[in-house]
């Protein structure tokens, strides 16, 4: 796993408020792009000199969304930290791609750290949790992400194509549809553990190989991780929506409780599925001790038979002089006898005692 | 199971508010009803064009109920809510059958979530969940079912003759009817799986046999479904009747109370049958390990009785031209006599164990 | 158990409020007793026509008791609810024995379904829950229980010998008298289970006969079916001392908290040994392994010293012509010194490995 | 145990308040003894009539101690509650010793009862939780034991020799010093129950005697037992350190949260304590499982390698009169050859599998 | 463990505030270093008497910090005590190096009792949690350890090189400075230990060395210890950040809401860790299951298959006279064609179980 927990011991003995990027990803330049649209007016640019973005974001009815890919040159961040004023300590918390999904707000400031699924891979277990970060001031988003992902090109395809409501409102609908599109990305993931869980319940209920339990356990512990991550943005998304910051307005709040919806949603899933898993893991062993059971009765019950029958004939295979059985004429045929009546005797015992 | 989400997928990328079908069933026409009623009067039709609900529908004393079955066609829905001024996120909602039960209220609309139980056979595990979504307006009750059933149909019945308050109380009351009889269709399930639970008990007292844990894995996981859908509408129900609309009476609050009894009682039933059902698997592991110490009791006693018999039986079988004891007159006697001391010994030992 | 839920089904469809009868005890007549006393006065008599017992309770200075006995008739039922003025909803809950307790308020009438414990013989599953439910009005109580009892005879005798704070105050200390004497019936049972408890937890560390899973889980679903009454029979008597109804003066009130004590006490309880249960199942499982580790032991050392005993004799057995060993004089005894070796070095290495 | 319930049965059909001992022990005379004080003057003497403690109880200068030790005289009881205006109620509670601990204030009368731990012996098990009940009223404390014992004689001691704070301060901090002294009396036990658990945690991790399982369900049990009387200990002292009482001063009150913080500490230890013992009980199970299948793999190997040998050897102790190898001359060479194979392959084969 | 519960016993009958040192650092002279500094000035050092950091320490503009190293010497300790105004109870829970960790507030006094982790060699287990006492006055912070340490060393460095905020802010800021130092001494062990889990993860998937649960035993128990410390330092924590002292500015609140982030992830982070480990061991008792199936399996395939074969040969080492099998030419090869036909008999069927 090695998931819950990374790289902060360099942090120690800093002060507070330090930037440090604590993540996996050393992109070589961050890119920083800047879309800024109006009702009738769109503009998408790569900007080079931070301060470029600075003029734009300042005006009143143009919506300004800085999107940040790339978060390993502390400098830039710190400078798009000062144009934009925020507090030392949420850029700390940026670049800490480790940090659980929280939600703060300082005067007309919104934060938002949340996760986002990103799958690079067919299998269940071939997906990475990675940190997006928001910040919805009075007319400008800012969004960070660890790394260059097309997590958001949806939402820039429906800005330029004036698809729904994105061009006609508010910034704080454009914050919405972030928050709403890295929720989405839950889905896809859930489904493939589902789908994963239910097909170890058939095999559960089918066979028995070996790995089962690792696979349940793999399973189980992706669930445990996602929901490390789904839990606390529940929490958040149910902060902003009842939060009463003048940025949000009456009808985006009413879509962030759809989104909210949904994540409450994700998170019963995963609980369902993690419960359904635990019960695997019980039903598989009761299967364990029945097939147990039946390995040693069955051996029991042959064993048993035998184990008197052997005796026997070791019997008359002793070499005494003096055993007189040896030369009757019938003492051969007795012994066959005798052990047919045992065998039946031990069988009918057996059934009786319900072990056939 | 496969129960706990489906196909959201196919949503992704599109903006909120889009309406796409999820659910299973593509009926090809949906069938739109217009139920209407004063205290002396009463209409049902079937309606071709949706425009046709509007005029009766905004009259001040009559009680309207369009009652839709079938959400494949998103176009109708679509004109339904826009004629009923619903909100686009909402019907979204409707027509995401997997939704879990919510109530939402804006203004003057109270929207409800909720799942009926229905039974297609006999045995315990052909149920479904249906999703149903009902709007209660000033003056008319709106009901989105996801395929056409008779669930309705003692309502409908009531009104007709008549019989019951329904005819002569506000439109909340037939909002109410409605709520009533989607979670009374939760007992006769409940109480199935319930007989079912106390035939395993039954069965888990007297014997083994190997699908009991399956059965018992098939009705818990039933019962988690169930509770998953009985869980949220507890606490809808709740809110409704706690909920300060204008357009639920004090009247209808009293009935809307006892509906959220009821729902209690279910849910508290759900997690007792839960709790019996945990218990027996923890009784059957516990058998199943007394069962495996009596068979390997049993064998241990056997072989180690015969074991050292045999090997004495067989030091007398061996073949050494200088063997005295072959030669004794009472050599085959005393190792008779021997074996017989052994034999009781062991069994006094067992004894003295309490292992026989 | 088949305990948790009763013939609700023969109500779907029915309108709510509706009166059907849902126990088991169908007694032909019921019987309706009147009790009504003053400070210096005290009258008892069984009642034919429910208008007789109208006059006296709607009297201002009298303390009035309906005492209502068997449940089946419906018409009766309906017609005293007419009198006393209590809603259909709530004589449907009166005639529903399965429901769960609670507390309900309308106005200055009080509404309380409870569960007393009727032992019908000395064993510990000899018991059966029987709902009694309580109205209290402004200068009357009415009782309905299911079946004819002894429960409140004790209640009756203090009154009538005017033993006790009973005779002298409001009609709600008579209210408090019969939840006091329905709680107080919870004692008797729970300390028997204790009992058996008690006894099952020194049987377990004794010895280990098969029924004691069984009687473990007899006794654990008496707790949960018994907790399941006991609980929320908890909260209403919590709603009952916290509620401002006006019916319920100070001093009552203080006893009720009192009678609120005894069912946290009675929950307590239950709880301890629920969890005491549950520890012994644990127990007995260690103790099924252990003995297990010790009979496969017994068995693995015994086997292990004499195969390859038997297998030595059994090479001396053999009939090749052509067998040194055979001949020679000290064979046989080399044989025996060959075998005391190996048992030896066998016996050496098990007290080594800690087997012995 | 019998531990959690106790002969409340007696009660059953008496009108509440009725004064009724259902303790243990039948002290012939309860012991009053009055402990006065004020700043500058100490008197300590035992009372016979209990109107002797009146007049100075009812001074306002001095501070009054009424300790009344035993309580199987119900009669000098009910005469003290009536000297001092206790209700029946309390006084019947103060005399269940088997009462839960709670705290109630009517008025400027404080009420609390609480349990504390005796220890009559050196080993973990020897202990006992003794009843004690306290009142604070305006100028005097009352204290109830349910047997004489020198539990509070350190604070007699602290009054006489005038040390500490005590001598100088209002009656509440009496009440608290007698409080303190209670909470204390649990830290020897749980620091014994402590060292217990953490022998059994070394015994655990080095060795597999078969009485660790009931040793752990010991413990266990009194740490449930003890929890039992802690944790409504912890919500009383809450709710007195948070009364607003004007009996209470915010001096005392300050203390009274330094008690809370030991009973919290204790709580807190009981249930580490708990969690540590169910963790042994796991590791234990793991280790049965684990040393199980070190012996089966013994038997096994074992087994597996003498049996084919044995049944090699029984091949040639046939006594057929036309079997071919037994005349040639290499016959029993050969034999030892394949039986020296078999045995090296199946040695082979179990190294594959990890068996050895 | 031996770490829940540390020597309180000696302090019992003394009454509360006596000052008792419990710990176990008997350092023979306690170091009391006074650090004082504006934004212009600095300096430290080490007092002889207790007097002399009283002047500086009520001087308005300077910031001072007591640092005291050692608490054996109760008499110095009482000094300081008095000196600074500090409640006897406090002082008492200072030397109570067992005490939980809590936030306590009185007039414009913060008490904070918090538990930093010191390590003590390279391996997981050699840890220890001392306990850290900090005091927050109008212009004083007061720090006691119970041992000499480096813990704050890098805080002095800060100051004395004026780098950082730590300089130029108000008193609180070095309060909160100090207590962002000990939480952040939780996340190398707790790191650490994830490494170690993780270690042990790819163990149980791979082999199954005896000592595995011993180890997961461990850990657990020192997640169990960790928790109990870093638990209620969270609730200390959101105490202190949302109480409304007015010693404790807006900004660094701020800071503070931003060390109850980091505490709030190392409690997540143990609870995911302690989760993680009770699967393993769920996991490694199934996985004991299956082998040990698979054990029994083979033994019972192979002991079934030779002990007929055993039996059959020995039927003809018997010696009896009249045995006609004896004398036939082809009686030894048909035993050989009876005994394969046996052999395959068996195999097949224990394929049709799907035991081979």
């Amino acid at each position: 796993m090695a998931r819950f927990l990374r790289k902060r011991v360099k942090k120690r003995g800093k002060p507070p408020g330090t930037l440090i990027y604590v993540g996996d990803h050393s992109v070589e330049n961050i890119k920083v792009r800047l879309i800024s649209f109006t009702q009738d007016n769109f503009i998408e640019k790569e900007i080079q000199k931070i301060e470029d973005c600075l003029p734009e974001s300042h005006d009143e009815k143009t919506v300004t969304w800085i999107k940040i890919e790339g978060l390993s040159d502390t400098k830039t961040i710190r400078e798009i930290g000062e144009i934009f004023d925020i507090h030392n300590l949420w850029l700390e918390d940026v670049l800490n791609t480790d940090h659980r999904p929280k939600m703060e707000e300082l005067e007309d400031l919104v934060f938002l750290i949340l996760k986002t699924v990103i799958m690079n891979g067919k299998k269940t277990k071939d997906f990475r949790l990675s940190q997006v970060s928001l910040f919805l001031g009075n007319n400008f988003v800012i969004s960070f992400e660890d790394e260059p992902s097309d997590l958001f090109d949806t939402v820039i395809q429906r800005i330029k194509i004036a698809k729904g409501r994105i061009r006609s409102s508010h910034i704080d609908y454009l914050f919405f549809s972030l928050i709403d599109t890295c929720v989405d990305s839950y889905y896809p993931l859930v489904e493939k553990i589902g789908k994963a869980a239910d097909t170890l319940e058939i095999r559960v209920l089918k066979n028995n190989s070996n790995d089962i339990t690792h696979k349940i356990a793999e399973l189980k512990s992706d669930l445990i991780y996602l929901k490390k991550s789904a839990g606390p943005l529940k929490e958040s998304l149910q902060k902003i929506y009842k939060s009463e910051n003048s940025s949000i307005h009456e009808k985006t709040r009413f879509y962030l409780s759809d989104t909210y919806d949904h994540i409450v949603h994700i998170c019963d899933t995963i609980d369902s599925y993690k419960e359904m898993l635990i019960g695997l893991l019980g039903i598989y062993a009761s299967q364990m001790s029945h097939k147990m059971n039946e390995i040693m009765k069955f051996l029991t019950i042959f064993a048993s038979i035998f184990i008197p029958l052997t005796f026997i004939v070791g019997i008359y295979g002793m070499n005494f002089k003096n055993m007189p059985e040896i030369d009757w004429k019938w003492g051969y045929y007795s012994v066959w006898i005798i052990m047919i009546t045992i065998t039946s005797g031990l069988l009918y015992w057996f059934k009786k005692k319900d072990w056939l």
